[in-house]
Parts: structure tokens; C-alpha cells; sequence
């Protein structure tokens, strides 16, 4: 798809061990980023910046993170906005408009993460993990990890990183079995995005609780990784880099497992255990 | 301070050539992440997840962003609500109340960076641009860059980081002038938190617009980070990973040079000009 990248002339720039600076202009491939703007009813919910594909998958995705539906019927119509262009004339494809079913009704902004969240007095981690506890409303499932597995598993995402291989510059996210089979992997410049993208794909897919899956992330764990991973219900979640302390506090108290650094023979184990004989 | 970072027991699993895993439980040192709750005259008006540390410039260097502050004036008071306790009875540090001077406004919530930001149709990546420039009300002024200077600059962000060192996962970004002096180095969890208080660093010390400066982050350069750049009227930004493809369009509308996958002896220029020699 050509909107997921883009060719700028870019000068390439080295300097050699003498100090000498050799530059070099050619085309150079991009990861494109683009806002999406998602409406519901009509108003604006919110706009976020992703790279363009999957928008569908990521609609539902962050619609079913941030608790407005609970299951792909919630939505009973998605399409890109007819009117929406750009200076060409053509359809950004960047404005999608939501209907949901009677019944599901869409927060105020006052509800959306990155947005006022509360009025009273003493937000802190705590209270942050009690909210995302009282939504995911079903005791987690998790089973014991299979080392060799775990650290298969980064590389297997790399493998699926078609972007990746032209740019050098954009995430993934991807589902697992935990025997190991590749569900879905989804790219996007966005971290998050890229997660929204994959458990929309399974919420379409009527795969969600995830409680049999490993989510696997090209990033670090942070406190909103782990809190989309633990309200689509996923047993595990591998990350390749670093986990943060409220991601750590959040995995341990739903149950999840959680690795992080997970790279060539090694890896941190965050929460969860591991498999017997292992 | 004990709040940037975090002792968890950790399991690290090593996996051997022969298949072997070894495992060995210690204490690890992980970066923190809460979230600090900015209130302006009462309401909310966002919450971040942010490394504690430095709060006052993060608040700062947000307002001024997001175009609601212009000096270190139009902030009269900022301190840590009394009232917000944790379980522990201590307080969170975590939420901060604002109030601005007369004839600055707040914004209500439509205003904010990843909330809705327009009814009209046709968002995309130039009505966005649009915008930013209409907010830098200046013309930006750059300088040539002495590739070998470019290059060392990375390392001697990393070289500030002190939390990283402890936790291999923590963004940062810096001030440097265009002969290489340090100006400020800040660490957070969110690479967007580190330019903001770079930039309130600055604002408070009314060193902006930082034209004869040089931004330096950890990460890629994503549309929200060159935008900030922009914003505070950085002459140049210099990025450890990738840059986006609006990144690189808005770096090139606005003039302001930008470089990426500055690594070991090589870069990427995106937009500006080497110094002539070079």
C-alpha cells in the first residue's frame, strides 16, 4: 500500500574516521503518519496520530479499550467520511464515522484516556489500576510461559514487519497461541495503535477474551500497553524492551504475565511463571 | 530521588545454547510511571503518565505547546494539590493546581493535543500543519550543522542519563547550543514529557524561542515531537531513530533542520543545510 509509506529526498550524511563527511541524496522511504479522526453520532471522540491501514481494526480496537462497546455488533456502521478532502479533492481517508447499536452510548471526552479522567482529588497509581481492574470485569486467565517460546517470539514478530524492513521506523504488535502460532500481526507508528489494531482484529474476529493469547510488542510495557492487553483479557504479554512500574503493578494484580527485554537468549519475567521443566 | 525509580523482584531467564534455562530471582531496579493530573483554575485540564521529577517544567513546557501560555508570566502559581493522598496518607505528588494570570485563558478540552480538535471535515496532514505555523508566530531561524557535531550529540545525551543507566528504559531530550553546549537534559518515561520539560526548562528561563538551539531526543521523530520543536522555535532537532513522514513535512514547511538515525558515524538529513566545509 503506498499510503504506509512515503519517498523523500533524504542526504545522507557520514563522517569517516579521518573526520572527512560524505553525503549522498537519494530517495529514502518513510513510515507515513497520519490523523485519524473518529467520530461517533456525529461529534468528534477523538483523533489520533497512526499510519494508515487496518483503520477499521483500530476503531474497534480503541472503541473496546476504552470500554464504549464490548463487542463488534456495538458498531453497526463505520465508513470513511464522504466529504473529507484534501487540497487535491481526493478522500483523505482520515475522518471515519461511527454509529453504534441502540443501547451503546459514547462517553464524554471527560471518559477518553489523555483527557480530564476525574475531578476529585488524588489520582495516583492505585486508583488508575483500581478503575482498569473494575473494567475488566472477569478474573483473568493466564498459563505458565514456555521460555524457548517467549524468547521465539520477538523475532517471529520482526519476520512479519514488512514496514519495518523499508522504513526502520515503525511498531508492531501481534497475537500468539501460547504453543506458538501466529494469529494476527498489525504495524503502526503508534504503539498503541499498533495493539488497538490487533485486538480489534480480534474482536471482529469473536477471539476476545484473548485468555489463550500472547500479545507481543516491538516496544516497552507501558501502564497503557499492559492495560489494553489486560482488558482484551490476553494471559501474556511479551515485550522486547523495558516495563515500567505501574505496568509491572498492573500485571501483578490481574494475574498477567509479563515479560520484558526480551531478547536474543534472555528475558525479564515481570509477573506470571514459568512452564514446569522449564 | 527514589521516585524516578522502582525495586521489583524480577526473574531473569537465560535460555542456553543447549537449550538449558537458567533463572535467577533479584531485585531490579524499573523506571517509574504515574500520572500527574494538571488542573488549571479548578477543572482538569489533562492528565499525563509521566517519571515523577521536574514536574513544574513538564507543566510549563506543556501549557506553552499547546499555545495557552507565551512566558513564565502567565503562570501565577503552580503547586502539588494539598489534598491528594494516597492509600498511605501521604501525599501523591501527583496532581498539580495551576491558576494563569488575568486575560489567560484556559482552553476547554477541545483544544488538547489527542482530544477532539475540529468539527469541520477534512482533517489531514496539511490542515494540521496549517495550524502549527499558525501557532509559531515567528519565522523560524536555523543555522548550518557541522555533521561531526550532529553526531556527537546522541552520545552525550545518553552520557546525561542517569536513570537510564539504572533502568535501560527511560526516554530523554536535551538543549544544546549549535557549538555544543549543554544547555538542559531531561529523562522521562514518555519522550514527549522529556521535550516538555526541556522547553518549560527553557521557558522558565527565558531562553525561547530557542532558535540558537539544538533539540536532541532518544527516540524518532514523530509529528508531536517536531511540533513542540517548531512551537518553542528550535533552529534544529536531532533524533537517536526515525522521523515520520509529517515530521519531515512539517521540519521542511517551517525550515527548521532535522536529522534522524543519528547513529555512530552516520545520519539522516532530513530538512536543512550542512555547514559549508562540510
Amino acid at each position: 500500500m503506498g499510503r504506509l509509506s512515503r519517498d523523500f529526498a533524504v542526504t545522507r550524511v557520514t563522517v569517516d574516521d579521518a573526520g572527512d563527511v560524505h553525503t549522498d541524496t537519494r530517495a529514502d522511504t518513510v513510515t507515513v503518519e497520519e490523523p485519524l479522526e473518529i467520530r461517533v453520532g456525529g461529534p468528534t471522540l477523538t483523533t489520533t496520530m497512526r499510519t494508515p491501514g487496518h483503520d477499521i481494526e483500530l476503531l474497534h480496537g480503541f472503541l473496546y479499550g476504552e470500554g464504549i462497546i464490548s463487542s463488534a455488533a456495538d458498531v453497526t456502521t463505520a465508513r470513511y467520511c464522504a466529504g473529507a478532502t484534501g487540497p487535491d479533492g481526493m478522500n483523505t481517508y482520515n475522518v471515519l464515522d461511527v454509529d453504534l447499536s441502540p443501547g451503546v452510548s459514547p462517553p464524554g471526552p471527560e471518559l477518553l484516556r489523555l483527557t480530564p479522567t476525574s475531578s476529585a482529588c488524588g489520582v495516583c497509581g492505585t486508583s488508575s489500576i483500581d478503575q482498569i481492574m473494575r473494567r475488566a470485569d472477569r478474573p483473568l486467565r493466564t498459563f505458565p510461559l514456555d521460555p524457548a517460546l517467549v524468547l521465539s517470539l520477538p523475532d517471529r514478530l520482526r519476520g512479519e514487519q514488512k514496514q519495518f524492513r523499508r522504513t526502520g521506523g515503525i511498531h508492531a504488535a501481534g497475537a500468539f497461541t501460547r504453543d506458538g502460532e501466529m494469529i494476527v500481526v498489525r504495524e503502526d507508528i503508534g504503539r498503541h495503535n499498533a495493539a488497538d489494531k490487533v485486538i480489534g482484529h480480534l474482536l471482529l474476529d469473536a477471539r476476545l477474551p484473548a485468555d489463550d493469547l500472547i500479545l507481543v510488542v516491538s516496544s516497552r510495557a507501558s501502564f497503557e500497553l499492559v492495560q489494553k492487553a489486560v482488558t482484551a483479557g490476553f494471559g501474556a504479554m511479551v515485550a522486547v524492551s523495558a516495563a515500567s512500574s505501574l505496568a509491572v503493578d498492573l500485571a501483578r494484580e490481574s494475574g498477567m504475565a509479563l515479560t520484558g527485554f526480551t531478547r536474543g537468549q534472555r528475558f525479564n519475567l515481570y509477573s506470571g511463571e514459568l512452564a514446569s521443566g522449564a
